[in-house]
């Protein structure tokens, strides 16, 4: 933490102030502090000022006298980052940018199956909005309830939805964009081809709120599915995943709306730390599949798809056991279990997290080469892998020893995570799958990405900000 | 036509040609010739010297070269494309750099569901290997025979898969660039899920060779359908051909796998002037819908689900005759037929063509909309409309009047354009869906999309080439 701290130009927070209107220009430290800290404490930020704007011409203002005066924004969905893309640092030169009032629903085309928000729409929001319109938004993740589209487009979320409908990215069909000098970036469109020229769009999307700031967007709707089955299965190891999630994607498709790899440890922490909760089977496995079949045409084509897959799992002897969910009250109780893992691992002491990905065929052999080199530097640790294994994406979390000391565990924070990524890097992974760079992984990225990709995206950064004051010291 | 043509230095020539060997340079106009010259005879242009180089160090020494001597490279895949974007222009001072060489397929990962290929491996060729494997490859295009991978990521191309497996851009998950420095950019990543900073793959796919030489790519591979079901649909409207789309959409999801509209004309031509073709129904219609249901479980399982989608629109009104093909030999006849509209629009004389697309929703609209204004221009013009609807992807052409002069049509090509291109506009819609900007559509691009964009995308330009060597006078 710098010893001091330098705070804009009062006269300068002023004209900021101006833009909003003071009722929406935060400046005292109880009202800054909910946009200055994040829920689990780390990335702790200062801010001489938080603006809440409530138009994208209050946005573009507020970018051009940031221009003007060389005064870093950092741009602010719903604070639910795991990263701290979305904090300021702590030397109190950073302006917040909420975008959280930017909320309207500005149209929905039902016949073209897109629906037009703004950035500051909460996610549940919009799940909920697509369900009244008899549709379905299929990005889902734990922190819906806060999280807001303009941060999940920025974070490129992941979530459980991704295996059949595609990250945050794949749900996007046009942005609006302010640029750090106040220009509207207006790609609103609607269409599934489109080849004129660059794609500006992805660069947006996953910048992290480094290139501009996304106010509004074009999002995708689906067909609600008409039947919908999700089964808890025990297997003896990620091998036998592999072989039911091929055999699921096979028979199923794009059907298969959710595949979650779960090791033993965090079910058994859920069932110990979290009150309600059952165990989905009757005795213990070593590993579980947690697997969802959506049908588009009723409820008994996708239970008679579900049914099939897991029988002839059993056959090729993959499945250990398996119960379908009999009701929509079992289903979300097992969806439940899966949601409230990082909850459950909280009790256990310290615990030390990886979002990684790999190719989905390396799995299994990801899975044993990173726990030799966790048993290496920790052989007490316990794994608490839980994650997307259709995707390739592990939340390969570690936690401490039974009894052992907390701090002497993180203090093994550096050596575990290195660990584990120059095995994720062996298998051509992904260091971040999801949750993104922000400022936690930025300076592992730049020590380990190949030089001429952080290169080409100090280039698109110099292009897209040349005065460095789109939310400095994140991703690059 | 410039009236003087500057050719490179002869030194500079014969060190690019040391590069590749002799027997890879060529330099007589009759090997060049079908390197500057495209099937449709638009246009031509002129080079020096075409390079084939065979490997991925070539390419790099040849860029490398191209630097150092400020030579303007041209990359060419199968030299299919429809705008000009991969022919030299006639000035003679661009060197032709052929991927075709790079033709390997480097990796199979079954598990994964990935093939890794170079540039120069034909599209036909990558179907023929994933279907050897099991596998689907689902993009398809008229000149998949000779059309490569390159070209196709390059330009981002679309065709006929698009609806249920995305554009090139979405088949493709990781990369491998020549940077015009000759620097290689390795991303032949096989994540379905990676956050590590700004999104570099999709600036490279679609930018038609003008930010780096993509010299290799990780594509996706699909199971193959079980079953796979064709429809020709004779319908009263596009009105009634999006009705069917929706309901086919919300039976059949990612089932439905082509959905494309055709008028009346292009049929007729086809059956005038393509030997052995027969009318998929007994009547004529004024519009045609070909519909293709792919399970991943049966053929009996596509066949229930068409004949639910036709009976359902039957009962509704929107389906006026159908008939479901009753072998592969009928279903590739139907698919025949769709491809060789373009064939058969040519002994009709005078053409303009359309590359456009508009959200889905607005089609039946836009096809009204710019057929007034067609009309307003040449009162005998044909409609020739055919297309991708499911991905709101026209091709919007226009047949010259019944024993008019060609040449008197064809000197109404830039009203009529603008005339289509206007009504494109006003529904927000792209005046290239998938067929890219290249030399054809350059200057209007300029023209018509919002400056802010262009602007976006010189500054991309520029950070990626600023020595301005990579394919110049293309897209921007």
């Amino acid at each position: 933490m710098p010893t001091e701290q330098h705070f804009p130009d009062p006269a300068v927070l002023d004209r900021f102030a101006a833009i909003v209107g003071e009722s929406h220009a935060l400046r005292d430290p109880a009202d800054i502090a909910p946009y200055v800290t994040e829920r689990r404490g780390l990335w702790p930020g200062a801010t001489a000022l938080v603006l809440r704007p409530g138009s994208v011409e209050e946005v573009s203002a507020i970018m051009r006298l940031a221009t003007e005066t060389g005064t870093p924004v950092v741009p602010q969905g719903g604070n639910t980052g795991l990263v701290g893309g979305q904090s300021p640092d702590i030397g109190g030169g950073e302006i917040v940018l909420s975008l959280s009032r930017l909320n309207r629903i500005r149209e929905v085309d039902l016949a073209s199956n897109t629906i037009t928000v703004e950035a500051g729409v909460v996610l549940q929001t919009l799940r909920d909005k697509a369900d009244e319109l008899d549709r379905l938004f299929p990005l889902s993740l734990g922190s819906q309830g806060t999280a807001q589209i303009g941060g999940n487009l920025s974070s490129n979320a992941g979530g459980t939805g991704v295996l059949a409908y595609g990250n945050t990215r794949e749900l996007c069909l046009g942005v609006e964009v302010v640029l750090p000098t106040g220009e509207v970036f207006d790609d609103l469109r609607k269409l599934k081809k489109d080849n004129t020229g660059y794609d500006l769009k992805n660069l947006f999307v996953g910048a992290e709120g480094t290139l501009g700031v996304i106010t509004a967007a074009v999002m995708k709707l689906f067909p609600k599915p008409k039947g919908r089955e999700v089964a808890w299965v025990g297997l003896q190891s990620p091998k036998d995943a592999l072989a039911l999630f091929t055999l699921a994607s096979e028979r199923a498709g794009a059907s298969l709306t959710a595949f979650e790899l779960i090791v033993d440890a965090p079910l058994a922490f859920v069932l110990k730390h979290i009150p309600g909760s059952v165990a989905p089977l009757s005795s213990p496995h070593p590993w579980h599949v947690m697997l969802e079949i959506s049908s588009g045409r009723s409820a008994e084509d996708a239970r008679a798809l579900i049914e099939e897959i897991l029988s002839e799992g059993f056959e090729a002897g993959t499945v250990s056991d398996a119960v379908i969910a009999a009701s929509l009250a079992q289903a979300e109780s097992f969806w439940r279990i899966r949601e409230s893992m990082s909850d459950a691992q909280r009790p256990e002491g310290g615990s030390i997290k990886h979002d990684i990905s790999v190719p989905v065929a390396s799995i299994p052999d990801f899975i044993d080469a990173a726990w030799q080199a966790v048993l290496a530097v920790e052989p007490g640790a316990r794994m608490v892998c839980f994650g997307h294994m259709g995707d390739g994406n592990l939340h390969y979390n570690i936690s401490q020893p039974v009894g052992g000391d907390k701090d002497a565990f993180l203090a093994l924070y550096r050596p575990i995570n290195d660990a584990v990524h120059d095995v994720v890097r062996a298998f051509d992974g992904s260091i971040s799958a999801e949750h993104g760079i922000g400022r936690m992984k930025r300076d592992e990225l730049i020590a380990t990405a190949p030089p001429v990709a952080i290169d080409l995206m100090r280039r698109v950064k110099a292009a897209f900000d040349p005065a460095g004051i789109m939310n400095p010291g994140k991703v690059i």
